[in-house]
């Protein structure tokens, strides 16, 4: 544990986003003596989850499942545990930490008490809270006029340009989640699929609200990486312009980029997909909006694909060391 | 908890069996101050257990679970979440217990370990032990002829007597089990089915020799009702002779019976099933090699079945408390 020697009363820390982006943040903060609450998007449908989702009627642990890991302190077994995939037989594909949830959920006949129950026996430092307990639909409006529901068919989907993502149903933001952006001192956008993962939490009623009445610090975590139909061709820029649609302007108060290159090796694997390197194009245009703040923020361990995991991941990461003394430097501005 | 006053060091109890009677036992006892172990049968296929036994090549660990949730003094809904069963959808039929030792033993490699870890979330007063950790494959004589191969099958065959079991190879009693016994005061050997719960455990390489070798006073709880084809017509002595088959003669100390009626509603539905109370015969023959404990035993709760639960379930059992109080009269004796 890395104690901030100048800090009076504990700093609190948010992070929004989905499973990938928010375990990258968290796994980094996690070393130092804050205050941590993760909130996590409730639209995932796929794979697992989706299936658990479907058959059983819970919500969608996916996410959360990794967020709870991000931020465990107990023995290593028990991590790989709620990692573990079943890669054959009836439970193939099923990912252990999700049948956990699941069945706690039906025990407790609430979501939110079987993450409490969750994290308890993952000895989490921090709290994880769904960004609502009400089921999260998602759709997308594309360029063409196409439009497609469900997290999973979005994220996957490869032809058109999304116009815009709404939800199918109101949902309202957990108290538990408005609280603690209203409480902190930074809350941290972090990276990972944009109108997959980060956007759908701002579509939970109140969420925006609450971003704009905070007065804690808020930061934008750019993506590395572009990605097909959802960010092609996006530069830095791009993406934060694409935020503020949804969060109005000067809510953001910092946009961290990186803008060190991959190598051209990984660039190549990127290609292929015709997914490219973010451009860190935001000192090009004079705004007034936001502070930029850039610097060399890549993993320097390559990602290798889990052969029981049949999603696609990607394999250019954040570093979340770099990215965690990122983030402190500005709470303790 | 219970604090028994003239014992200076705690008094070590070790229990055998199957999941039900070693459930039955180690609730009533673990409400005393004293050393538990329970040795489980590891010959289960069937249900839940035996898909992930199938599919997985995991250990069985229905009878384990049903241990550990026995001992366990977490909050009560880690025990309801452990002997959750799912209902519907792809893991219908499965119960939660049994996954999570299934994954545990993929992730820890080591079926000991994942019954260790489990035990430290279910916070467990003792020590659950499987009779070994090699794959016991059941197989049973019947006085036909016949002959049937898988502890499930054998358990739901009604047709002809069993003449005996033996297994298909020869497996090793674990260390940890052998120990328990040695070191032990009192070895409770626990109702259950006869030849697919109890007597598994006596297969196992070593075991008679230990229960041979012990100090411990050994005492066997006999059922409280016959089974067809397992016991169809026993009284107590019949019991008792079968098990001292396996153990040979003078092993056995007490025999533990119960002498109350079951009403006659629960009598009624048994008789349907041409099941039958265990009459309390031992007092008429008279014999030497053991002492015979009588009392009443029954539990005033009838047990119902759980409808997401598809094997039949005997709606009368001991009761813990009665269990518990005469096992320890044997054991401050």
């Amino acid at each position: 544990m890395v104690k901030l020697m100048d800090q009076a009363i504990k700093k609190k820390i948010v992070t929004i986003g989905g499973g990938t982006g928010n375990f990258t943040v968290l796994s980094g903060l996690k070393k130092y003596d804050i205050d941590i609450s993760a909130i996590v998007n409730m639209a995932d449908d796929g794979g697992s989850t989706g299936v658990l989702r479907h058959e059983l009627g819970v919500l969608p642990s996916g996410d959360i499942r990794q967020c709870l890991v991000a931020l465990s302190e107990a023995p290593e077994v028990l991590r790989d545990l709620f990692l573990y995939r079943f890669g054959i037989g009836g439970l193939a594909g099923h990912n252990f930490g999700n049948i956990f949830l699941g069945a706690l959920e039906k025990v407790t006949n609430r979501f939110e008490d079987a993450v409490l129950v969750a994290g308890k026996i993952l000895n989490i430092k921090g709290k994880v809270i769904p960004v609502t307990v009400e089921p999260m639909v998602l759709l997308a409006e594309y360029e063409n006029g196409k439009t497609l529901k469900g997290q999973s068919k979005i994220a996957n989907y490869k032809k058109h340009k999304i116009k815009k993502v709404v939800l199918e149903n109101e949902v309202h933001t957990s108290y538990e989640a408005i609280q603690a952006i209203l409480e902190s001192d930074l809350v941290v956008l972090t990276p990972g699929d944009l109108y997959t993962s980060l956007i759908p939490n701002f579509l939970s009623f109140g969420m925006t609200e609450a971003l704009r009445r905070t007065k804690a610090k808020i930061v934008y975590v750019v993506n590395l990486m572009t990605k097909r139909a959802e960010t092609h061709a996006f530069g830095a820029y791009n993406f934060v312009e694409e935020v503020e649609k949804y969060l109005g302007v000067n809510v953001i108060d910092y946009v961290l980029v990186n803008t060190a290159s991959p190598s051209e090796e990984i660039a190549d694997l990127y290609k292929k997909e015709n997914e490219h390197f973010v451009s860190p194009d935001l000192d090009k245009i004079g705004n007034t909006r936001y502070k930029i703040i850039t610097g060399d923020l890549i993993s320097q361990i390559v990602f290798e694909k889990n052969p029981a995991d049949k999603l696609k991941r990607s394999i250019l990461r954040h570093d979340s060391d770099k990215l965690a003394r990122a983030l402190l430097n500005l709470v303790l501005l």
